[in-house]
């Protein structure tokens, strides 16, 4: 049986949007009556004020409450006040604006329908190589997407291959163009990832940015797809990286090759953005001088200044590739004359695969901590979404998109209120029951640390799906992923005496890294290659830091599941959410008994308390 | 441009077999005639003796020669006299019988045409889900397996899945039919591998070998198979083995489960032939107790004396899996009241996949030492065939399906005989290159196994391709195949202090297993777990034999690599051997310098040599 679509954090909005509303204030005037109806509360009335553009105004007067803002910020405005109503609280006060004016999500969709590390499901638009969609689930995506703020969709992955190709061509312009209109409602202006070498698709032999007949062929082109969709807001290029084409491949530099594109769009006012993710994907693991964290920074820091005013260079938070525990991208600290835009990865890649639970915005807020964020322009993430009913695989899963969108409007934000709002919208349960989902929640990241790589080592996880563990699986791979443990010790030197991807940071962090006395414990394997006793500030040993840390991580699954079960989740939720905290706690087992007897069998070294340690 | 398919071994044999021969009589008619034409020399007089069966007798008087012979025996004898002639040897004298009556090559080709674990193209006669095929390359295939005495082919895959289930339905019998006349001309008769549960497509809601309805619907398919194929050599059945279905899912034994099917093909001469491959694939890495070996053994020794006369359990001659070395399987030695026979795989899944140099003979006359020839009453090998041009993928492939059907005739024969034959058949090198090509096959699976996995270790190679070292690949993995190395030792104590895997052998094997003194150092690691420091017979450490074969492995592929570059080989096979040389040479040194640093960082312990071991 078919089930509805589900509702995720506006249960109370619990019609579809109709297919009439062509704008967000249209749209923010359906949802309101539809909202207070179910509410049971008055309908505000609502001002448009096209100068507020993404702003807002609650205004609370004597007669009534009327919602202020733009052409998107009303509909803003729209989801803010009936949050406030279905939670009862307070809305916001004064006029509301959102941190970043480009909050992107990017969705890694093949045109055949698959969508690469998704764990929720089939493209909720692509099928047999082209774009096709159920309205009414795209209308409420919309809902969702504008519910949280954001504000652009970038609708196929970076690796653009297959039918993917056809996005931009004559023959797809006129389903990206319904597709663009089908979003217009909720203010989500659509992106889309291009292939750097199209033009050869079309007789020109070569891609070279600087050949005027490659210029000329993207000119026309953006000409073409800007007329078809006129508020497309850019281009999302992956170049030279993991097998993309790229200007490498011609002598030329990144700036050269994205400054071609840029000046492609720029009259139509669309933005470039660029992935910074380049490195050595095909590295000798004989070589220990090449260090992959190192290849952002060193590929792009020369560069700086370089790109044209348009182009946004996009850069992963960290410098290897959505870990669980990495340090800030030095890019993102070192290229001062160059827009930047943070990526986060909604998709739990590396982190659980929307079956551990695994909510991410107390690791953006710790992320803020060495990354102001100020030094970047807009924020991007990788999308958690897919066609389960529930959207995001697992029921909980979605805290993280509810949660990015409030981090890209404020980025400061304090992420319990964020997870805890999350909560209550969703399941509206008792008191202590909120409390523990929220504190599930919050801590989940943390306790899928312990249970996985320690000490922000990286990459133990099994090639290929990266779920569960293998802690050689990459020791001797071409992705420059190593740790190098032998019976003595574990990590790579990347300080000033090792590699030296510590002098790529600013003095502060420089500093606090450089030396294991100051790198704080969780990062300490990330930079320090040390023995297995040696002694940490709180008197253990790095060994007996790595069983604790296993052993308590698994233990703390356990409590979890116990307290999952007290949670009075209604139906399908409770029983999606039990069957993965199920998977999720062999999982654990998994990797804490795979870890330690790894690391047992390295040291020799017995764990201090007797638990069991497999042979 | 479409190459004519190549001659491999029998390159006078320059003109297809027409297809207007139906027997082998009239084949080795017009086989002798063109043959004797290319080599310019006088056809002898062919003589058939039906009672002779596969035997032959070539008479030479002053009249000339006489190809005396059974119906198949005579196409043998035309074929051996015609070798002889080529290679300008005497033929053989006297009679000649082969040693097993049942020669059988098991395909592993699927119905959409890929072949599982093939390594030379896809199938010779499965595309898009249906039995199809060139009959020119069929009849060079038929020329090729009867110049070597193979009389049963086992056409698809023991997996039986997709399409392949209608094979012996009655929408596949018409073709089947037809292919198994195809192959009649050559003596070669068609088996085909059959699912356990085939009776619930059709209505029947148990595959339960003792219920009546299952029974009768096996005994009415077989009389509808083999009313369409006479011949049909029987069936062969992967049962309750890797997620196949099988009697265990009904509480039955494998004896219930092949007799129902025995008694089902039996009015019709057929062959039941049942794999032995039974194992626990889900099996916890942590279980110390469970040993993969033994599983065989323990499944099937209790069932010793309860088959049916024509049912044939075929045991791989190892208890793992086709591993570079293993002990004998102790199923093949202690199960003396079943019809058994020898499961060999000439398609190099472990062996280096028809690019790295791995001829089988050698390795099959050390299997006789410790299986006498008599314990089995017939043989198998899984192909190593494709739609390649040249067959086998690597053109040297071919010696192992010649040089199969040699030893498939006379278990005894010398390897050496048989390479050097194939040499001078296939390529007609001067003398000293004869010498070159025949001692770099000769030894080219010692010089494998030296840079692989050491001393009988097995499972060292990347986990699903089966290519490439990845030692630690399937340390965790529910295979039942483990080393469990640490940082004083490495193996897996199979003795009777251990997990008694060695008590399943015959006296004199077990005493000579049960001891490391004893043991053979092929054999060592396979037997016993032993500390780096053990100092073996020569007087080096288990650990410096380890890097000094690792060494010697890939300096030997690089000597291997000068002589091949030395010979004069026919194009495109230099090209071809060249190339797939180049990539042996590229594996071997991964092999070395990842195993040698494995445990190098287990142990500690520095190469007395002072060769390169990289961190």
């Amino acid at each position: 049986m078919k089930q509805t679509p589900r509702r995720t954090w506006l249960p109370w909005l619990d019609v579809d949007v109709p297919g009439y509303c062509t704008s967000p204030a249209e749209t923010a005037a359906f949802e309101l009556e539809a909202g207070c109806a179910s509410l049971g509360i008055r309908v505000p009335r609502l001002s448009l004020d096209a100068s507020m553009g993404d702003g807002y105004e609650i205004i609370q007067t004597n007669e009534g409450t009327t919602i202020a803002g733009g052409e998107t910020g009303i509909l803003y405005g729209t989801y803010a006040w009936m949050e406030a109503q279905a939670v009862g609280e307070p809305a916001p006060a004064g006029i509301q604006r959102p941190f970043y004016p480009l909050r992107m999500l990017d969705c890694w969709d093949n045109a055949d329908g698959s969508v690469e590390r998704g764990y929720a499901g089939r493209s909720l638009w692509f099928e047999g190589g082209r774009l096709t969609w159920d309205g009414a689930r795209v209308r409420q995506l919309g809902r969702m997407l504008a519910s949280v703020g954001i504000n652009a969709l970038c609708i196929n992955n970076v690796n653009v291959h297959g039918a993917a190709d056809n996005l931009i061509e004559d023959e797809g312009l006129p389903s990206l163009s319904r597709f663009a209109r089908a979003l217009q409602p909720f203010g989500v202006r659509l992106m889309v990832s291009v292939n750097f070498a199209q033009p050869m698709r079309h007789g020109i032999d070569t891609a070279d940015p600087l050949d005027p007949r490659v210029r000329d062929w993207w000119r026309l082109r953006a000409e073409a797809v800007w007329r078809a969709v006129p508020d497309l807001a850019g281009f999302l290029v992956k170049a030279d990286s993991e097998h993309r084409p790229g200007p490498f491949t011609y002598g030329r530099s990144h700036a050269e090759g994205a400054n071609m594109l840029a000046r492609a769009i720029a009259p139509h006012g669309g933005a470039l953005v660029w992935r910074a993710f380049v490195y050595n994907c095909g590295q000798d693991w004989r070589d220990a001088r090449t260090d992959r964290p190192m290849a952002a920074y060193d590929t792009y820091a020369p560069l700086d200044g370089q790109f044209d005013d348009n182009v946004i260079l996009q850069v992963k938070y960290g410098p290897f590739d959505f870990q669980v525990r990495e340090p800030v991208s030095p890019a993102l600290l070192g290229l001062r004359r160059t827009r930047l835009a943070l990526e986060l990865q909604l998709a739990q890649e590396y982190t659980g695969q929307q079956i551990d639970l695994y909510a991410m915005n107390p690791m953006w807020r710790e992320l803020a901590e060495d990354l102001p964020p100020e030094r970047v322009c807009a924020v991007a993430a990788v999308s958690n979404l897919g066609r389960d009913d529930n959207y995001t695989g697992h029921p909980f899963a979605a805290v993280n998109l509810y949660g990015y969108g409030k981090y890209a409007w404020n980025p400061r934000i304090d992420p319990e209120t964020v997870i805890r709002r999350w909560a209550r919208l969703t399941y509206r349960l008792p008191k202590p029951q909120e409390d523990a989902l929220t504190d599930m929640l919050m801590g989940s990241r943390e306790v899928y640390e312990k249970y996985t790589a320690p000490l922000g080592l990286c990459w133990m996880v099994e090639p290929g799906t990266h779920y569960g563990p293998n802690p050689m699986g990459y020791e001797f791979s071409p992705w420059g992923t190593y740790h190098r443990a032998d019976r003595h010790a574990v990590g790579i030197d990347r300080t000033s005496s090792g590699t030296g991807f510590t002098l790529q940071f600013p003095p502060e962090l420089r500093d606090r890294w450089e030396s294991p006395e100051s790198c704080p414990d969780r990062l300490l394997l990330f930079f320090h290659r040390l023995p297995y006793d040696y002694r940490m500030r709180d008197g253990r040993t790095l060994i007996q830091r790595i069983y604790d840390d296993h052993f308590e991580g698994a233990e703390e699954v356990a409590a979890m599941a116990e307290q999952l079960a007290g949670l009075a989740l209604p139906e399908p939720d409770r029983t999606e959410a039990g069957e993965r905290m199920a998977l999720q706690l062999k999982n654990a087992r998994e990797w804490r008994d795979v870890v330690n007897t790894f690391f047992h069998r390295l040291s020799g070294i017995d764990d201090e308390q007797g638990r069991i340690i497999f042979p």
